[in-house]
């Protein structure tokens, strides 16, 4: 039956691109998350949007369970192949066109790499703004599957914001072109945004028209030092409140020290600090430079931080920007076992005081790294994988403090995963932050999109 | 039948509640499109969710067709009972929270006027940027189930874009709570995203946790007058390379003197001018006044525009905004049959004259009323019936000419309602703007959540 299915493969887009060495399948196999065994049937390489649909049609004809893959930078495990799936690799898929500069739009393939449309739409004067740690290897199919979101959201918001068309082929191989590049489009359910964060779960994303905006000028960079976390929530407010923040990112000190360790880059300030929080806007005049320290000293006279630095340079900027940046990458050696978790800006204060309390609690013998987009409610919590525990043994202990992390979140009307996705790291937690009743229409709308369970099966939803 | 129903009405929200005169069925049971005969079983009026909920599964249980209803401002029928539907009326549920400064956000009740909302955000120093002439009847929940757009639509978007939160009642009476007034939730489907603009037939809107904004500075208007549609396109460019615009509005003069022999407003400027745009800008600074003037300079040079003016006060401001606003107020008496289409920006040139040909061709007859808001790609194309013609007469005369301009739209990607919705008026048209795949789609997504098809039913879509 396998070689069948490589023959018919192969005949839709060549042998040189169905993979299926040991290397290959681990290699698309898994995501960032490094928690689950790679067991991809293959890997299946279409280079145009024809052959992604004849390639559905044959699986969905066969029942043959497909993973759409992108860049593999999530870290929900919704691009793991774990048993025996199918991968499509939107790698080839990669054209993006000429910046329609009337429109600022563009359109682009889902295989482009997040950098590369940041890039495309800076040659042409303009911006796009949804930024996070992995857009150098990150695909666009994969942040619109994902609705990926980052560092730049309690300014120009998630991916969704931005996606104005999006052709995507559903499971029967049928190739929809969803709103067209319209700002206005008043002609029944919006499909578009069904797709937005659906995780690959009801159609492969193949191609989106994409907005751009005008580039923000002189991002400054501010990083504060505080002593308590209860210091995070006033400091968010002082600025908030008298800037039109583009960023507000948070981080431990244990996390600041992980980037140091693996990455030759200046401490922000000399005094020890216990947090730290990252403050960027746009500096569009002298009026808000000004506005920017009157803040900083009425959070420091306050007693709520104990030392800061505002970047002088474009240099320093990303340098400040370094430190909270590569906390991910510097972590990742030591198997993170991630919580992704929101609640609503106003939330954050009793949110924080309520994990911190947990963390200690449960996890007094493992290391916490704690992040996170904190402007907009998003808190990245980190338990590292002790050397010396089994990767299985560390994860059920993590599995067990779950439900009370959870459980927090459900009180406050939070988030289990506030940009991840859900995935199969999520997928027996989801009733925490939806409804059994939304629940069951999510399934039975996975049902009209895709009969056949071929689509991403057993991820995001368990049916 | 009809007595049993009325009992069971009364018996969940009082008899005051239960509306069956022939005025209100009559009142209740059509919209601002005048194009339908109302025929209503009733109105029924709850003043909690908890009753909502009861009338609901009430209905259900019986298969009695529900239409929502709120200010019934719409112009696609969406909201008329012409088939012995159950009014549902949300003029009750409008209720309106404190304003949340930190997360800058309101929760509002369905039935909450667009306006009440505005001065709300206003008296707290923030903003609800959705505006258009309905505002002082229009109900938040009809804006939601229509994802109303209006005249800001270029700086601010669409309704859409400002639900952080959605409380809806589906078909079988469940209270969906969605989304929670979260930035980031990655958890799967965002069905709130499907209700938004699905008029009606998917669920009752109930709630809504809105977002607000800073207000905008100084709001300065300029009215140019130009003699040739072809020069509607380069003065758009000129401008929106320059400024950030706030609205770029387009009305024809015979549009304006309509305004103008109904209102006792000042003419913008004395030269006869074919056409005008509307023009809105924050005025931030004095550089930008200078831009505004030298790109109003460049423009009167090449030709494009034979006269201006500029707001020197609010007042101004606003007189010149009511020659834009008031044209559909002025016309309605004529019983407009209207066109509400839109392309992509890029294609608006070839949209204005396409458009141009079919209608001097297929209605040399009739009074043609153009506006719109042009700077989102969005034309607002009215017919007026004249006196003599029977209504029916004209509805035919008018029905025959729209596959001319739907087959037009069609080629060039754009939209059959912009912002109106589709309802009663646009159904049998909208495969020119989705697809078959699309259509049936959306019929099994309906069947989802609507098994019984009570809710709104043959709006939209023709099951």
């Amino acid at each position: 039956m396998t070689t069948e299915i490589i023959q018919a493969l192969e005949k839709i887009v060549g042998t040189a691109h169905v993979l299926t060495s040991k290397d290959d399948t681990h290699e698309y196999g898994q995501d960032w998350s490094k928690l689950f065994t790679p067991d991809a049937l293959a890997i299946v390489r279409p280079g145009t949007i024809d052959e992604v649909q004849l390639i559905v049609k044959y699986a969905n004809e066969h029942k043959i369970a497909l993973v759409p893959s992108g860049g593999r930078t999530g870290l929900s495990g919704g691009a793991c192949a774990t048993n025996g799936e199918l991968v499509l690799s939107l790698d080839r898929l990669n054209k993006i066109s000429k910046v329609n500069k009337v429109d600022q739009t563009v359109v682009c393939e889902a295989g482009v790499i997040t950098e590369q449309l940041q890039n495309t739409a800076e040659d042409n004067g303009l911006y796009y703004p949804v930024d996070f740690a992995s857009t150098g290897s990150s695909q666009i199919g994969g942040n619109i599957a994902t609705n990926a979101g980052g560092i730049k959201v309690i300014r120009w918001g998630m991916t969704r914001d931005w996606i104005l068309g999006l052709k995507v082929v559903t499971a029967n191989g049928d190739l929809l072109n969803l709103n067209q590049g319209l700002i206005k489009n008043a002609t029944g359910y919006d499909l578009r945004h069904l797709f937005i964060g659906s995780e690959g779960t009801l159609g492969i994303i193949v191609e989106a028209t994409i907005k751009l905006t005008r580039p923000p000028k002189d991002l400054t960079v501010m990083v504060l030092g505080l002593s308590e976390l209860s210091d995070v929530y006033p400091v968010m407010e002082t600025f908030q409140q008298q800037l039109n923040l583009t960023a507000f990112e948070f981080f431990s000190d244990k996390a600041l020290n992980k980037v140091l360790s693996h990455h030759d880059l200046p401490k922000p300030f000399d005094s020890p600090a216990e947090y730290y929080v990252l403050i960027e806007f746009e500096n569009e005049s002298e009026q808000t430079s000004e506005t920017a320290f009157s803040a900083f000293e009425q959070v420091l006279e306050n007693g709520h931080v104990v030392d800061g630095v505002i970047s002088q340079s474009e240099t320093q900027a990303q340098q400040l920007w370094a430190l909270r940046e590569r906390i991910s990458e510097s972590i990742s050696h030591e198997i993170p076992y991630k919580n992704d978790i929101s609640v609503t800006p106003s939330n954050v204060a009793s949110f924080l005081e309520s994990i911190n309390t947990i963390v200690k609690e449960k996890y007094p013998e493992f290391e916490i790294i704690w992040f996170g987009h904190i402007g907009d409610g998003n808190l990245h919590l980190n338990i590292l994988k002790p050397a010396c525990l089994e990767l299985d043994e560390f994860v059920a202990k993590c599995k067990s403090v779950n439900p009370n992390i959870f459980e927090t979140i459900q009180q406050l009307g939070g988030s289990i995963s506030a940009e991840h996705g859900v995935g199969l790291v999520k997928r027996d937690y989801l009733e925490y932050s939806r409804s059994h009743e939304e629940v069951l229409l999510m399934k039975q709308i996975k049902q009209v999109f895709d009969p056949n369970n071929i689509m991403n099966p057993g991820k995001l939803i368990a049916l």
